[in-house]
């Protein structure tokens, strides 16, 4: 479901500010990324494993709204209430582009760790084939798309390069 | 001055993180973007031409914010204290990508006005050529870097393509 955009006074039209007023605040992006990167799908993983240490209540109320966004859906585990699923959708996946930025200028700039800096910097010099392959795996997880190639997920090819570092 | 990662807390060592931490609010990217592509230097400038209308006590706070960050420098016109000009450091100048993106994302997914969405349009399009021209215009007007070529400069260009649609 995408936002209607008749729901929200805009602070204005402008497409950069449209994206700011989303997801322009200090959790929005982290919850994606977990999910994206993290392979997390489940609330108890996104809070128990949040590097950042993210409040219980802060999580709730952005996945919520991440929701309500059409950004990420969320489907409860048959008999399981508890454990619902939460799936990204097309919308979100084609965030990978602006993910790599972020992390590209972090990495750039802002003195990450050489084990955090390790999948910003492979992400950034795989260039746009890259990207589109990792939007592809994410198809695959999270929409249900066929999969079509064999071999390591883009994520699990930057896990293990992340594994192999030590801080 | 780049910050120093030992003053602050950082929450971890992720480098989205840590462009997050730094520029995930709802103002930090517009006062930039203003100053980027809109070529607004002066403080009343920013206040009075914003078009999300930020409130001058947030302009200031962010200014100051962008200052001690490294991204923004502060130069007082000789005899006018009041009258000084802000300008983009390398740092922020290395920005431009991430702001193609979150334009992109927005024209993408978010439904601006054609009017707003034609500048978006055009830098996506542009790909990393057309960055690179509009970061080395930035580093003539912002750094006093030597201009490499003639004719108008890609703020201008996007201006001209935005002036010629009315929404």
């Amino acid at each position: 479901m995408k936002q209607d955009p008749a729901d929200v006074a805009r602070r204005s039209e402008c497409p950069i500010n449209l994206t700011i007023e989303l997801l322009g605040d200090r959790w929005s992006f982290i919850v994606l990324r977990d999910i994206m990167f993290g392979g997390r799908r489940r609330y108890r993983e996104l809070l128990e494993n949040s590097e950042e240490r993210i409040a219980s209540n802060i999580l709730a109320d952005r996945l919520k709204k991440l929701m309500q966004a059409g950004l990420l859906t969320r489907a409860a585990v048959a008999g399981h209430k508890q454990k619902a699923v939460y799936s990204l959708t097309e919308q979100a996946i084609s965030l990978v582009p602006l993910f790599v930025q972020l992390g590209a200028w972090g990495r750039r700039w802002l003195q990450p760790s050489a084990q955090f800096a390790v999948r910003a910097k492979l992400l950034e010099d795989g260039g746009p084939r890259l990207w589109a392959r990792f939007e592809d795996d994410l198809r695959t997880e999270h929409l249900g798309a066929l999969r079509r190639r064999k071999g390591p997920t883009v994520a699990e090819e930057l896990r293990a390069a992340f594994d192999q570092l030590q801080d």
